[in-house]
């Protein structure tokens, strides 16, 4: 079977297989007596890993952006600074912004887990022919989203490949006490909890169709857009701010919100029903994009906000805590696990054929 | 300028020098008040990165294999079959070895800091026509090696790629108590030490070159070179046994003796002198590589041997302890830092041409 046909989550699970299988067979080797005990407390799944090493509870994650996959790349340094000087906005900070999206979307994986990132491995994957100047801007962006969100570049890997991309890892500790309680999982919602997303959805997507297409849009507008797309900010204070008030499910929106909800509702063996119209559109998304503001905002992807489930009066504490905002979308529901449904104002379900983000497909299916 | 020009280590050099200039202009925001203690103790430049929180001494790396630069990779699963029926040997196990050698090559890195490994994330960068079997078999070698040496496997990430990679990050802590004295160091060379290494060298590069062309060669010869290039045993016990016995410096051997003999050298401020009768080259490549079975040992790559420098009563101390050959060859001196010199047994300086592998060149320089 080709992967095409099998699909990311299809892969995913087969491989988790294998390892389960493995680890059954013979369990690795016990623990050294090095090694303050230490136990892996969350595995594949989730939007990160965690483990326990005496009183520290490691979270971990890692996020690859691939060339001509996760961004377009522009190799010709040269041609960048001609387009530029003919006034083309597109490339300007391009790689700086690249740098700082390849350390954001995983400094966001912590953030849906409530944690504190603290330590990345960085490894550039690097045609020969790549020019040197564009790499030290993407390091200065990858820098500077470092220094703003308090995390160490330790180290990393540089190799020859004949595509340019970006691994990251990247460690961190749980911002509350133990597990499971400590962190925000995929897996806790609970049937009457409400549903919430924190910030706007849909300007990454409506963004990247700036970058791909000539639209004609008001300079600010586009910038914004833009600006959601190519650095989006990690929803750090505000995961730390879940746990805090006893939060216990979360994730980020990387896939599309309909899609990453019904993953998270898989994780908890749960429903869930979302009201269309209370889906917090970015306003210049709803303006500039009269027929597929809706779809951008559902399953545009990339928008890298907290997508959780709490009590409406959890909810209404973090509103007051933020200047960020957080916004009902609905409701969690006893019912087949997985399962989202659009409902418009009355209640009547919306037919949605949209879907998620399939890193293995061609496109979102 | 091109990337080809600079070559990885000038590359390296210049990234750190943006992630220095930007911690100098506004340090990281402090520590967060969840954290327990936590500082990062040795970031680029050694074979892994170590950071403290409390009282764990956390060690971390990265390393890459990309197809067609680090392995080749047989994308066609009904081509090897078909080459397997055929009596082929190349392909029998490719995967599954490829699997193996991914995680192996981290485990060597973690060995080189007399550390213990405990938790890894696996990025796999893949074509959409990749076939799944294939895709198992590597995650099934990938297992069996986490089972080995006691990782677990904690989670990962699958990108879509037009060129297959597998990225492995893996954490360990020291062995040893405290920092620096609990893990073993580039920078820790002293004149006077003796140069030892662990094994015998040049095996990998010989099995290298019996899979690239048609060598006849007895089939148990073919089988040895190419479990030594293909199955690469981290050398985690020695690494530990080193930190016992008080020994502070060592590499692994990635990129060639001589090559790596140099870094350390220049990252300690000495130099190095190393008598070439006392190599240890694997029989098998002394006796079937009648012209370059030398530099094959010296400057092949991919041993994942220990390179260390001690007292020679430690490393006595630790020949009686282990089943592993341990070879002294050399000593350290005083000298322009980073200087290798080989000599022949009456003393006189061997001319050599060669060098070690860099990862952004077309080959070996």
């Amino acid at each position: 079977m080709k992967l095409l046909e099998l699909g990311e989550f299809g892969l995913i699970a087969r491989l988790a297989a294998v390892i389960a299988s493995e680890e059954a067979a013979a369990p690795p080797a016990g623990v050294h007596p090095a090694i303050p005990a230490s136990r892996l407390v969350l595995g594949i799944g989730d939007d990160a890993a965690v483990w326990q090493t005496g009183d520290v509870l490691t979270i971990a994650t890692t996020d690859t952006m691939v060339a001509d996959v996760h961004f377009l790349a522009p190799f010709d340094h040269a041609q960048d600074r001609l387009r530029q000087a003919q006034g083309e906005r597109v490339a300007d900070g391009l790689w700086h912004d690249l740098g700082w999206k390849a350390l954001a979307v995983n400094l966001s994986d912590i953030a849906a887990m409530g944690g504190i990132p603290q330590y990345a491995l960085i490894t550039l994957g690097l045609p020969p022919e790549t020019e040197v100047e564009p790499l030290i801007e993407l390091y200065e962006g990858m820098s500077e989203a470092a220094r703003v969100y308090g995390v160490r570049l330790a180290g990393g890997d540089i190799v020859r490949s004949q595509v340019l991309f970006i691994t990251v890892a990247l460690t961190g500790v749980a911002s509350g006490q133990g597990y499971p309680d400590g962190v925000l999982l995929r897996s806790a919602a609970t049937p009457g909890d409400v549903v919430a997303v924190t910030g706007w959805l849909g300007g990454s997507a409506a963004g990247l169709q700036t970058l791909l297409a000539d639209l004609r849009l008001p300079p600010d507008v586009l910038g914004t857009l833009r600006e959601a797309h190519l650095r989006p900010r990690p929803r750090l204070d505000e995961g730390r701010l879940l746990v805090k008030e006893g939060i216990r499910c979360a994730m980020d929106i990387s896939d599309g919100l309909l899609a990453d909800l019904s993953k998270l509702c898989a994780a908890s063996r749960v429903a869930a029903r979302i009201e269309e119209a209370r889906v917090p559109v970015l306003p210049e998304v709803r303006r500039y994009f009269p027929e597929t503001w809706s779809a951008l905002a559902l399953s545009g992807g990339e928008d890298y906000e907290l997508l959780f489930t709490a009590s409406a009066e959890q909810v209404a504490r973090v509103r007051a805590q933020t200047g960020v905002p957080v916004t009902v979308i609905g409701i969690i529901e006893t019912g087949e696990a997985g399962r989202v449904t659009l409902v418009d104002a009355a209640g009547e379900p919306v037919l949605w054929q949209g879907g998620g983000w399939d890193h293995l497909a061609e496109a979102g299916t």
